[in-house]
């Protein structure tokens, strides 16, 4: 058993920068009724307040057209669709964080293409188009949306251009050509909105210091840096439905943070704002481990800790809707989501709700544990038992001695666990039914619910004492608030002559 | 340990009786919000059938007045509230189980009332004016909904007129007279439309063979007999706010039901549908029984088997949106309801909700359990634990062999008990806040979800085999549902793959 | 024909003072559902701030009860309706306006009583018990609202005391006392609630003065004062469901707002806001004047001018879900609101959302016009031909000159007359249904939509030139908007290709 | 001036063929919410029964997949999202008019494809794989959705194989081939299931001859014949927004309603039911007509005669939401939808709106009017003025003699014509927005509805007489209802004493 004795010396703020901003698959589903359904919940329950997701200029959405005029072949730029993407976003209380790409097929120079989607990866074809396109669309926001209100959103120029197949030949020369040029289109529509990059996965860090060195020899604009962070080694096995990774330690992610941000602070832009626009365990939208208790376990530490490196870190993504393997194929199948398929809540979804819960002010910290202080006094935690190993023995107990003065408290918690709050389980057991019918969405639904507990407990001199008891991999959120004892205001009250009560 | 042998043999049926009726607050409440938010709920979920209630021509609905035209007062009904009330329980799926009662003021020859709502509870001062009333209000409900629609509505004639404190002196000569010249005056209407008594609650069932002796002497109609049932004895404790008394057995109630049911196959009318047309364990809107988990374990036998002697019986009542004994002063305060204030699901609520999971066919039924089997040939039940002695030690261990064929099967459970679904322990922990903050609300309502459980089982030559336990009066549904296994068509699956799976 | 000349010379402010506040039946009703589809419906499309009604302290929400313990009887304060009321009041971004009174029965020194539901209006029979009751009620406002909110809510003390129905013997005296107990109650609580009176109604301004000399000579708080306006005379005729009078003209009433201010500036307190807590034309709620297009043009002026003098005025009142003369009889009765029974939206309502529409800026006013300038720069207008004589031959043609710059405009507007947006004739049509089926009610709604008009226009250097017609009573909306012409985007676009299009 | 003397002597029955099917544009447009609100309306308003369109077997719903198992493709069929779909249409009380085709990618033989979607029109490469892709969807609605719903539901083999661009050089043999495997297939899951085709356009009418001819011969099932109908004449102006043409009268397409029925009843099946599942007056989705008032005029005779022909006949399409010709690219584009984007009402919605008010039996019927008798007696007509000349001068004025008795009746129009519920001519006042905020937006919506007028007429002893009047291609719902008048019931109404009132 551990002992964490929790003091209020603290000044530590526990920042929100882990419902900053959320990922989502090709922009274009947010056509989908099923999608939004979910995104609402998310946002009643969390709330993000921005969103990022591929396909802007994809041609699903369909901006970029041609249009024969008098025997002359012209642009033509069709908002119909992302107007009311955006406006469905802007209604759930998201702003878009742009990410400027695809490329569409009639300004690619090539045809490589990504996703089952396929999305175009290849530089354009006429930058003069281009630049054309680009700032019909940022003027197009504005017109739309007013410039105080584009002025909040973050444009993000391209995704993971350091890999080949993200960004042809991973042509760095190329990227910060599109680089310049985009921003400079961006910014010729007004000086004030925010632009960055270079977006790139990890394992290439050097992008952010030949990117940071491109925009100061070249002038060219940067209001801040991204990058993305997975902490999944190479695959053990890849078939057309699965991929299988192990994972590293969480710390890998929380050192990469560390480390870009760093860079930055070594470059000539000190100061700039630094984003993760995407990370999760593994970047597979068909690893199982998506789908289980492991994963909200496993990344509890980089919700805690994250936000002390970075700007903002968006989780990939909120929903099992995702299109970039095709459509989804089973209930459950490996995707990021938050929320699978049928609204049903995934593990790591309850993760995020429970952190939703915590106060800003951190009274402790470490590997398994999170405290915090609410703005009324009152003290929140989460804390979690991450086992990567196999085997079912181990569970852990700890007990938390919190600062809390002389009184009577209520104490509730809700747990996520292999037993609790498990659909996936609850789905294997089932026979995984790929298409199940309404009646099982419904039990799936059902079961996933955290288990509530709660006690009332006494506050003596040295504080109120938990015990908690974690079976593998659960996660839990304890929430202790003092109580006014209301129960001598009832005349009359005697339980103890109802029939089986004392 | 109890073993419980299932078989196929069983011809029963299951008769969902249970279900035909639900009681309500006066009706005059079905105009608010709130009430029609817990009656949705309840829908939704359970999908009674009809509903009853007192009030139809009480003041607040506001039906009877007169008017002055040419100096004289001349009847004026006014319909405009109870139009807007029977629309909101037809849009929800019910309707009316018409009570006729009480006296408005302007026909009351007494003033003696009821109820903090002042129902008056004295004959009409003027029994034409009455018979005028009651055939202008029927004559309006075929006028509105259509006479097929009317003719599916009982008629009950006044309430419980056997207690002096609801019909002045239970003076049984008036009562008769009241239910002959209403009777007439609704079958004046329409000859089809259903009318019946004496209403009255347990105790005095002379009145039963006195009222259809006198149906038959004075030719008077008569097509269905009407009584409430109530298990709880005299009270140790009565206070403003706190009605202490022990219950009966459940058998007691039970025996009711048959006791009554002989009489009427005894009678000039044997084959007159009978009606309970309330019941529960306490008559008391603040005995604190009601928000208990005994309280549920308490009336599952009687749900289990009141269906097999009684047409109806409507648990009284689905909402703690009520005023019988003024406004609701704290958020638990021993009311009927099902429904809790602020939507809070009572322990009573979930076992009509198991119930209601149940199939048609009765495949074995004791004092702790039933069996079902549905449509489908899968089986779900409800078993119960109920216990009446103080103390904690009361768990129970059943073993159910069930006649399943071999194969795999998905069971599942949903569980209520001190510990889950609990919200009146929960409340207790949070102080017992009389008017508890949004946020303590959201609580209770978190708090009060059925503890969901499941797993994968097989069926073998014996059949297939469940161990429960249950903790002191613990109510849980068990569903078995034949499964089909569709894990071999998911190639390359590997669930070891995961990290810390095997 | 009339002639306006619209000039951009003005400087004047068009203040929304008419939309800070509205008026609403008793609290009690604000639990209906109904009522709160109405309310929901008027502040999605006009969108008060305040909301202010009686019977805060009346039985029938019932704050104030008392309860025996160990022999003696003590004070119980119960919120359980009033906290549902005032957390849908919120919800529907409603804040109350704060009316203490009337007197709980078990306070009362006496038995008179206003209205159908018995509005007790006697001082308290113990100013100890009454100030404990406002403490707690305050006391309770804060501790579930917050003080922040709490501080924006102002508190007026009683209702019209001025009248012997609403006062027993309209004793100045024992209402001044009332007044210095109660808000010297409220202010213990906090010093910075802000408290006022008398809401007086009309015709006894001596109060208004005689009021601030006590406050000044007693050192009582006061924050603001308030009174009432109503411009009928007295009635020609008087039955249980009628009542009709003469309206004054309009200038009558803001004469009154003003003499009142005047009268405020003259005092110890000339800075004081006035709020004109209720007013309507006549003060009748079965005076059928409410349910006419006459009621809309009459109170035009009003709205376009009273904000002038007053810091809000309160229609009295938005619904017609209303029972101060019992519950409403008929469809159409003569209610005093916006709203009528089933969501059929008066004539009155409709200048209420055109009102809504207009900019902040006057650009010329006179009896029968308000013309706007919106912050984007595009006009809107009220124009009103109100004729309160007899007989048809009253249609009015106004020529309005819009200092507009060059270019093309898009006209539209939309209009209420005795032909359109007129559910009272239609009903008269259909032969006045009192309780009208669905399918009626329906209908109503259906013809309760504003005639919408619409074309393009361009301005030349006079400006832009536009003819209206009105009959008598109309009341128009006219918005002129600058607009983009794309037309000459669409290659290849021929109209007069379509069949029968030119 | 004309004068219809309607008499009570026909026998004729009004069938609701008409609101038999819907087309829509491709199933998978079926995910976007913004579509499911517009057939929310559509179904809220008017009510079809089935739901027709294009696209089952397309790639983007995904049904027919490869998977490599063990180094072997093999079929993998993925209903994840066809489920979401007619999920969909169930709960909105629509069932699938089946249409199986396009081809999937990997089992077409060519690369030839149709629309900007890109459904591919060539025949299968393996009609082995075929044949189990359509067993295996046919076995999988019957799994979801139960035997009894499937049997109700229509399969049509394809679209238009008579086309070249709809199937490869419109070869017969081999859609007589594809019909033969497809309908086998399906019958050898059910033989109940009813199967049907050729689903031609028209202009080769022989297809239908020649293919019951093939059926008969080589005892191929077929349960009932389907064909399109258009009324347009080839094109004046062809550009890639704009598709202008003159339409035939509309004479011409409920001839071919006729002969086509002729064919079928002098073939070997004479009784077959009889489809036609796609109606319109142009066939192309960029021609204007579609928006105006004329397209309404022009298909009210259809609505009111073709079902004396045709056993559905589906108008092609309830939405604008359609890409066949790529993402609308404006507000207004010519679009087949009754619904037009951001849910503004077309004119032709308003046509069906108005059919669905008519009764059940034709007591007069012409080119430009048809009366009808509800069952309750009272008289619904829909009356037009179909004008396809150019120029302003043709209203038209009708004296319309309806058979009714003596008595009071309520008579309430709702009016569509060049000057109200026109959006389209709205919308070019506004400068014809491609993208309209949602102000404009919300405009053109008020702008679309119905002009709603009514009075109350007297019949005498010839019947009641109403005037009609109808501007050029008016089309005008009249609803006459025979009124109980209750004005006498209100003692003391004058309205006469209200200000301003005769």
């Amino acid at each position: 058993m551990t002992t964490i004795q929790v003091k209020r010396e603290s000044e530590a703020i526990f920042l929100d920068n882990w419902k900053k901003c959320i990922g989502t698959g090709r922009l274009g589903l947010a056509l989908q009724q099923e999608y939004l359904e979910h995104l609402k919940t998310v946002q009643d329950e969390i709330g993000f307040s921005y969103i990022r997701g591929h396909g802007l200029l994809h041609d699903d959405i369909g901006i970029y057209r041609e249009i024969e005029v008098d025997g002359e072949k012209r642009p033509f730029y069709n908002f119909t669709y992302i107007d009311r993407i955006f406006d469905s976003f802007l209604e759930l209380g998201l702003k878009p964080f742009v990410e400027i790409g695809f490329m569409p097929k009639l300004l690619a120079s090539d045809h490589q293409t990504i996703f089952a989607w396929e999305g175009n990866v290849t530089p354009p074809n006429d930058y003069q188009k281009w630049e054309d396109l680009i700032k019909a669309v940022t003027q197009h926001f504005i017109d739309r949306y007013g410039r105080e209100e584009v002025l909040t959103w973050p444009f993000e120029i391209w995704n993971e251009p350091n890999l080949v197949n993200f960004w042809k030949d991973a042509d760095k020369e190329e990227y910060f050509k599109l680089y310049q040029v985009t921003a400079n289109a961006i910014k010729s529509i007004d000086q004030q909105i925010q632009v960055g990059g270079p977006a790139i996965c990890g394992g290439s860090d050097e992008w952010i210091t030949d990117f940071l060195t491109f925009c100061k020899n070249e002038n060219v604009p940067v209001d801040f840096v991204s990058r993305h962070a997975y902490t999944s080694r190479s695959p053990h096995k890849v078939t057309a439905d699965y991929y299988y990774q192990e994972l590293a330690e969480p710390d890998k992610m929380l050192a990469e943070f560390k480390n870009v941000r760093q860079l930055i602070k070594d470059s000539d832009f000190p100061d700039l704002p630094f984003h993760i626009t995407e990370y999760n365990t593994s970047y597979s939208p068909i690893n199982p481990v998506h789908d289980t208790t492991l994963n909200a376990a496993y990344l509890a530490k980089i919700l805690s800790e994250g936000g002390d490196h970075v700007d903002s870190f968006s989780y990939w993504t909120f929903s099992d809707i995702f299109e970039e393997l095709d459509v989804p194929k089973a209930q459950f199948h490996g995707g990021f989501g938050l929320m699978g398929l049928g609204n049903v809540r995934k593990p790591t979804y309850h993760l995020f709700a429970f952190f939703n819960r915590l106060g800003s002010k951190v009274l402790y910290r470490d590997d398994h544990i999170l405290v915090t202080e609410k703005n009324d006094g009152n003290i929140s935690l989460v804390v979690w038992n991450l086992v990567m190993e196999k085997g079912d023995d181990h569970n852990r107990v700890i007990n938390i001695q919190l600062p809390l003065a002389n009184g009577k408290y209520f104490v509730s918690s809700k747990s996520i666990s292999e037993k609790h709050a498990n659909p996936w389980r609850v789905w294997q057991e089932m026979g995984r039914p790929r298409f199940p019918s309404k009646a099982q969405v419904e039990t799936l639904k059902q079961s996933a619910v955290p288990l509530f507990e709660s006690f009332q407990e006494h506050a003596n001199d040295v504080g109120l004492q938990l015990d908690v008891q974690l079976t593998k991999n659960e996660v839990k959120l304890i929430e202790v608030e003092l109580l006014k004892d209301e129960t001598p205001s009832y005349p009359g009250l005697d339980d103890s002559l109802i029939d089986s009560y004392s």
